[in-house]
């Protein structure tokens, strides 16, 4: 076992060029004035199947050799993994099966399903996730792609800053959610590799405040109920992206369920560009005024624009 | 009264350059599949003051005399015009007079306070606004700066479709809404003079088709009390913009108030990007499948992103 390397990011990155999307850097002089610093937004929200997951999923599928490519590919996710991995599986005609918990909101059931994914419900557990997960393998052999923990996916999230550092270089920071941790661990692996100076600071809700725990204590703490509107970053940190975390990630900081909110329509209001909860929490980080930015080049990746319409915070 | 050449579009854009946005060209796979062409959407819903009037406000007070400039600028728009020409003249550290009727949404009120425009309240017709905004000239003296009828701004709102055409070569059609005209008025002359043989298709709600009546009658047909969602298109077309409508612009269509709001869902959920219902009306016109644009390369100039989120139709 051992940390994707440069080359493997850029391996990585030439396979999934040509199905995804060159994702737009913004910057908005409205927030840049209140941070008081420069800020580079790095638009994942507009990638492919709405997140950055179409990086990891599309990498993964585009990995399995031939064989194992035929007998498709499992998760047991149901948010932007589960859509993006339908995508990447559609893309190069095998099939996803997404086990989902039979009370996923109708949203992200539409969502997999315009993708052509496959879904098999369970019972809302844990337990009957993976125990359903393993019988799709069982039964279909198909490759699991864990959403975070696994190189493949973390190399190919990893892409994304690469392109943000080629359209605003000399960052001095870098801000990005954690949830499972396979963004910023690509991020920050990334940007250990170019041997940047560049800090990256990981944001988190407090509401699901593991990572930070996590980070601070030394070990993985479980993400247990989290209450928080940023739907994408209730899950626990892995062995993979703990590891990378643990020491490339320069501090992990928390913001509150408001913070998250504020930072959402104040994005939507003055960027005019539609994000979710779990992109907000960076830029919630920053409005804070709590982090050293005052006056630095400052990259946020914004993660995913997939909202329900019908159901907004405000 | 000449109507505006190259060169003064040209003059325009040089002038308002060092402080426009060069909004972003997006495509979207999606949309694309939808309307069975190559869609190429200019953003200036992510325009300064969040729409394409920043380019006509700032091509009109940066073109006035010192002297004149000094007694500052009035309009009685109570739109995205106003927030735009508040805009402008604080760039230029001049007043911006803003007369607007004691009806005016809390929200428009709030766009122009926050770029500095000085508000006088009038009756909610338009004697009073005219016979208000008379009243702040002779006190002032300021500049009277009408939303579309002045070549000033004509001119100007002929840049956006300059910049698509220099990411987006080779256009079939460009599409574009009509209120006032001034925005598809500068489209069709700005082609016109390119010598281009792209097609401008101007796009208007079914309940203000004001435009399109006037298009296929030969003369003005004034608006009146027109029920749309799409309040930047309530106006009538004016001497001015009539003229350069009636010479240049191919076709007028028109889609309903529910074609409008199903186009601005899917942009917003498909392109993660915020258009306010005027946007959406020529993406209204293409989803449509009444244009032939099939297998095409269409233009859509998405002119603004300014929306109350506590107010959405969805």
């Amino acid at each position: 076992m051992k940390r994707p390397d440069l080359e493997d990011i850029r391996a990585a990155h030439r396979r999934i060029a040509p199905y995804i999307h060159r994702t737009p850097v913004l910057t908005s002089a409205a927030l840049d004035e209140m941070c008081e610093a420069s800020l580079f937004f790095k638009c994942e929200n507009m990638q492919k199947a709405g997140a950055f997951k179409a990086r990891g999923a599309c990498n993964a599928v585009f990995s399995l050799d031939e064989e194992t490519a035929s007998r498709g590919v499992v998760t047991h996710s149901s948010g932007n993994h589960a859509a993006a991995l339908s995508w990447a599986a559609r893309l190069r005609g095998i099939p996803a099966h997404i086990v989902m918990p039979s009370n996923a909101p109708a949203v992200k059931r539409a969502a997999v399903e315009s993708y052509g994914g496959i879904i098999t419900l369970c019972e809302p557990t844990l337990a009957a996730r993976e125990s359903t997960a393993e019988a799709v393998i069982a039964r279909t052999g198909a490759e699991l792609i864990h959403p975070y923990d696994d190189y493949r996916i973390i190399e190919a999230q990893a892409t994304a800053v690469i392109e943000l550092l080629e359209e605003a270089n000399d960052l001095d920071v870098v801000l990005g959610p954690v949830g499972g941790g396979g963004l910023i661990a690509g991020t920050a692996l990334a940007i250990h590799h170019l041997d940047l100076l560049t800090q990256v600071i990981a944001c988190e809700p407090a509401n699901a405040d593991d990572a930070y725990r996590s980070f601070h204590e030394g070990k993985i703490i479980p993400s247990i109920d989290p209450d928080t509107i940023a739907d994408g970053l209730r899950t626990q940190l892995s062995d993979r992206t703990f590891d990378i975390i643990s020491h490339f990630v320069d501090d992990i900081v928390t913001v509150s369920e408001e913070e998250i909110v504020a930072a959402m329509r104040t994005v939507w209001e003055r960027m005019k560009i539609i994000i979710e909860p779990s992109s907000a929490v960076p830029v919630a980080a920053a409005l804070s005024g709590d982090l050293p930015i005052v006056g630095k080049r400052v990259g946020i990746i914004l993660s995913g624009g997939n909202v329900d319409l019908g159901n907004l915070p405000f």
